[in-house]
């Protein structure tokens, strides 16, 4: 696999554990470290795998179903760094449903691409 | 300087661009290819430099006065890219105050650092 296709990869899990809600998929996903950060639509940036990881706790429980239709997905990779940047189109049913624009950027160790930054901000409905 | 030190410069050149509503500074800032994107507070990703510098003129002909408070900065390179995550503490004056949550990325050529990502998500009041 290319390193790009390695990033898709690995950024597909990310959104597989999400619709699962699963957390052990979600840690396998991400560096546990502390410059992990996730920034939720809306939220602040939580800085840390600790608060990261409570935070995917938090959203998984109180997130009865989701599902994301994913677009325009645009994958760089510059040496051991990635950042992709792509449309979640969310179901949720019951008039719910929303787009978040999405940065994801991985870090590279020993062909491992795990995910240090998700920033997903929420796209005014025109 | 250092790699953090150079990045940490070239990010605090951005804001002064956007204080200053100088689109030739901020020309200046990002690297001027298909790559670079940007997505403000509440609006979908524009992709490529033209649709960037598009956005940055509307904006700044929009903007009669804006004034950046940054904290909570955080600088991480590796290799020739680079992120900064923190909080922009926005004063428009008259009630307009608000504070984004923003990831930057830059990528280094020949000890330029040239913005490629710029990521500002609000963040609800609480």
């Amino acid at each position: 696999m290319s390193p790009e296709q390695s990033v898709a990869a690995a950024n597909q899990r990310f959104y597989d554990a999400f619709e699962a809600r699963d957390l052990d998929a979600m840690a396998a996903v991400w560096e546990r470290s502390d410059r992990a950060t996730v920034t939720h639509p809306g939220w602040p940036t939580l800085r840390g795998w600790a608060k990261v990881a409570g935070s995917w706790d938090a959203i998984f429980k109180g997130t009865p179903y989701i599902q994301f239709i994913l677009t325009d997905t645009h994958v760089n990779v510059a040496g051991d760094l990635a950042w992709v940047s792509l449309n979640e189109n969310i179901l949720q049913g019951e008039g719910a449903d929303s787009t978040v624009a999405a940065l994801n950027v991985f870090a590279q160790r020993e062909g491992d691409w795990r995910m240090v930054v998700h920033h997903g901000s929420p796209v005014a409905a025109s």
